[in-house]
């Protein structure tokens, strides 16, 4: 990976125009007859597989299975390891917070204690989000603020919170009050930093004041708390790469993470076809667009081979629209694999399908993981596509004389 | 690579089973109808390459020869250029001494000086083990302790022995007395820290009187000490791996390498056949397990293709029994290539086999270099084989959300 300060100062403004678009998980294994991808129907993106060149990225390392956060963080350009995003800041992210950089976020759950305040149930028996909805209105209401700094909580789902501390000079350097174990008591939120020693004070007292509100509920009648962290300084995306970027993806977290590379993120609506008319509509406004589908993950996720398969040739179908646009680069991939026979993420490298006039084709002509794996152009960090997209859009000057 | 804290934070302990095969030095280059690999009839091997996954590791960087001990470093998943083992260290390994933490071990050559004390031969004639036997006697007899260090010598073979220096607060930092030419005189183990300066100091007083000691001999009057060095920090494999490790090697230095990352030593035959029983009857015991097998190296190092060959042979006649262990991963590699056409290791990518129920399937039915070069799943550093065998274990949680 080329370090920032010189991607920098290579990265320059051109008209050209870069389409990122990323199925999430697409990456898959055969259960049986092939890989998703390979059982697919997809004559558009084997035609842009045959005009490009392939090859497979690791989203981190060999063997390493990422979150969404940091498979995104390096597909987006950014070191993965520099950049952690904390589950707290995530899960914000998640259901569309704003926060601002000083904002320290953590991750909630209702849980269940008995009469000597030993943890009973650490999802207080995933209570229902109506149950949840009604809860955290007990607890805005009650709790506003503490010692000047305001606190904001929001439903997630379930069982599942956020708690946002908002005030000046707050850290998020605080251990988890999950005992990630029932029969003994939540734990308190210990300053990892002696700068954190104030927020965990803070955080404490805001524990014992909503223990106080939810005393007389079940079977929610404390919380756990994960994940406290900060916003990662990341440097925008257009001081970095001198790009004008902007982000179409349904869910929030992905609109969440762009936003936080400095994407613009545009209001699209919840099918695949509605994020290319949004592609279509703004094409002239941006040099940088990440298009987001969810769907091949959330099969992933499933096991719903069959449905994985259909989200991938849904997309298919979208390609001639896409070309039409006249893009500079396009670059096919996922942000990490998941195979239906994990059902979840996995640490398999991601098939990436790069097509611009400017490739050096392999006579490869199927976008499936085994040509992206013969795809002679090797395996490299996904980090490393941000570098090569720009390349192929003429965005980067010579690194040197 | 993954940084060491995150995977100690990733890895969880699961009943699953991995057996990591090194076939010394099995990677080679071709004599005219193959490489040993190539020439050899691997079917239960190649069983395993259709079932599994090939590709290329590269045990340090492109270009470069390891020794053992970074070759397998690397492969236990550390990082070889953070973690060096000392020649002095290594040599000591080797004869299976067991050296505490302050210990500092150099690498002794008897050698030949004239009545000017000019070095005539670095070797003393490449002197008989016998010969070097009897002066270890008369240097331990003469030389017990210096200034409170205790002093131990041991015998390797021919001209070669091993002395470590056993006290409190020494430092090996010190530079090689061999002057690597004749003519000239020995050099002082001068400090290459200021910590170093009084273990040197003793160094000194060690060469004095055991110059004195062999003073009347002949041809070995006197020595050359190279490679002061004092044992690595490596955590320990259940530490950063969350494993219980064992290893099976017949060679001392193997054992001792494995020692340096809390494996188990298990007793073993000579035979082939002999480290594959070791590895049944503990089967239950352990959940990974490294089998070294030397001959493939050691007739490399010989140039003698038949034997290597005859080697691999040998061990795909093992694969069988260890398939009815049913492990969960298998990993055949080498640490190193050792061509027979350049009869010493080289700076070739190792070939590696992966099998597992998760793992991409490549098509590629030969464990050769030739289908590792092909097996898309590229080529990384070796080091990054052990995060791969604990992915496919089961044994890693997701990085980040």
């Amino acid at each position: 990976m080329i370090p920032q300060e010189i991607m920098k100062s290579l990265s320059v403004s051109t008209p050209s125009k870069i389409v990122l678009l990323v199925l999430d998980g697409v990456g898959g294994l055969s259960m049986g007859d092939g890989t998703a991808l390979e059982v697919a129907r997809t004559p558009y993106l084997d035609n842009l597989a045959a005009e490009g060149t392939l090859r497979l990225t690791d989203p981190i390392s060999p063997g390493i299975t990422p979150g969404s956060g940091p498979a995104h963080v390096s597909l987006f350009g950014y070191d993965p390891i520099r950049y952690q995003i904390g589950r707290g800041i995530l899960e914000a992210t998640g259901i569309n917070m704003k926060l601002g950089p000083d904002d320290v976020a953590g991750r909630g759950n209702f849980a269940s204690m008995d009469e000597n305040d030993l943890i009973t149930d650490r999802r207080a028996g995933r209570i229902s989000t109506d149950e949840n909805r009604r809860l955290v209105k007990i607890l805005k209401k009650e709790i506003r603020e503490i010692d000047g700094v305001e606190v904001i909580i929001q439903s997630v789902k379930e069982h599942r919170f956020v708690v946002v501390f908002r005030g000046k000079l707050l850290d998020g350097r605080m251990a988890d009050t999950d005992p990630q174990a029932t029969g003994v008591k939540s734990l308190d939120p210990v300053s990892l930093d002696p700068a954190a020693e104030d927020t965990a004070a803070i955080v404490k007292k805001f524990i014992e004041r909503a223990n106080q509100a939810l005393k007389d509920e079940r079977p929610a009648n404390t919380m756990l708390l994960r994940g406290f962290s900060q916003l990662p300084h990341l440097p925008p995306m257009e001081e970095l790469f001198h790009l004008n970027p902007a982000a179409i993806a349904t869910y929030p977290m992905y609109r969440g993470l762009a936003g936080l590379v400095g994407m613009e993120i545009l209001e699209t609506g919840e099918t695949i076809l509605s994020e290319f008319q949004t592609l279509k509509e703004n094409w002239s406004r941006f040099d940088f667009f990440f298009v987001h589908i969810k769907k091949t993950d959330s099969y992933g996720e499933d096991g719903n081979f069959k449905k994985k398969v259909e989200i991938i040739e849904e997309v298919d179908r979208m390609i001639p629209g896409l070309i039409e646009l006249e893009p500079d680069v396009i670059a096919v991939t996922g942000d990490h694999s998941t195979p239906c026979l994990l059902k979840g993420h996995s640490w398999h490298p991601n098939p990436l399908l790069l097509w611009s006039k400017y490739v050096r084709r392999d006579g490869l002509k199927h976008f499936t993981e085994t040509d992206c794996a013969r795809g002679g152009l090797g395996r490299h960090p996904a980090m490393d596509v941000m570098p090569l997209l720009l390349a192929n859009a003429l965005k980067l000057e010579k690194f040197g004389a």
